[in-house]
């Protein structure tokens, strides 16, 4: 690809993943131009379909988790990186369930185009995980698989308590709390 | 109606739940006048269409639950009563979410005809709290709304984690710690 083809196509895909998380998946390819500033031929040159352009931007937001989860690995207090994380998987639920819904809907295998950065998110997780349990900071019986329950169950709890900022936030000290490396039994 | 008429409704309507608590809502009528003992046309006496059955089925289970609470509120150790309702949520919450799910879909208002239930539910969960509070098994920071979310999302966990037991009981426990009144912060 030619540089400014590049340059686009990453305007484009940065435009789509704002309006998406903003809104969600509904967006129009119009809208996407526009707020990438170039034209809609643009769009469809570089994504054919509405599902490829909702894809791409599916699995950038993934790729993102993961770098930041890769990031937090090197973090000084391995039990608040990990506790970072979760807020952060926590908070981008919403858009990444309504986007999986959208894109299986419209019959991708969103399992399949996403197993990569899914791998790459598992195993940062696990090196999180891990580091914080070393630290003491989080209880050893838990790997995962554990965490990654965990993690659908906040967000889901989170979900429920959308409306009321103060008992999402209680909400989710109850799972942390939960997870913290505990006293006795 | 006729006491023959009621016992048949009855057991219909047992027939109907036990086939939708082992394998989700898509059970035929002919299975289930089948289970029942009873002939097709009694059943669609009792209940005209597929979704008045299930609308029924699902009725009776949230009062069934909002029962179990109650009953629980009277039992002697307070906190272990709370554990044993969250466990009992979570069972079934399987089967109630694919019910909702079914009756959405067949264009029942599915908050509509189950909201005394759930009214009565949230009532006895509110009781069933206090006392744990009382009794100082459970945060006090925490009320029904929490709790309620707290509910879906050990449900969601649950589920996420329901091919392992083990894990999925790891992972019930962090939330239930979670819950119990904790040292200082």
């Amino acid at each position: 690809m030619r540089a400014d083809a590049v340059r686009n196509r990453a305007k484009v895909l940065a435009a789509a993943d704002e309006l998406v998380a903003e809104r969600g998946p509904a967006v129009s390819t119009e809208e996407v131009a526009k707020a990438a500033g170039v034209g809609v031929g643009t769009v469809f040159r570089h994504f054919p379909t509405k599902e490829s352009l909702l894809t791409a931007v599916h699995v950038a937001r993934l790729e993102r988790l993961a770098d930041s989860a890769r990031q937090l690995t090197r973090a000084e207090d391995p039990g608040a990186a990990l506790f970072t994380f979760v807020t952060q998987v926590v908070d981008q639920a919403a858009t990444k369930n309504a986007m999986t819904e959208a894109l299986t809907n419209a019959g991708i295998d969103v399992m399949g185009v996403t197993s990569e950065a899914a791998d790459a998110l598992k195993q940062a997780l696990g090196e999180l995980l891990e580091n914080a349990q070393r630290a003491g900071a989080v209880r050893t019986d838990i790997g995962v698989p554990e965490l990654s329950a965990l993690l659908v169950g906040a967000s889901r709890a989170a979900e429920h308590a959308a409306a009321n900022p103060r008992a999402r936030e209680r909400v989710l000290s109850v799972i942390r709390d939960g997870m913290r490396a505990h006293r006795s039994a």
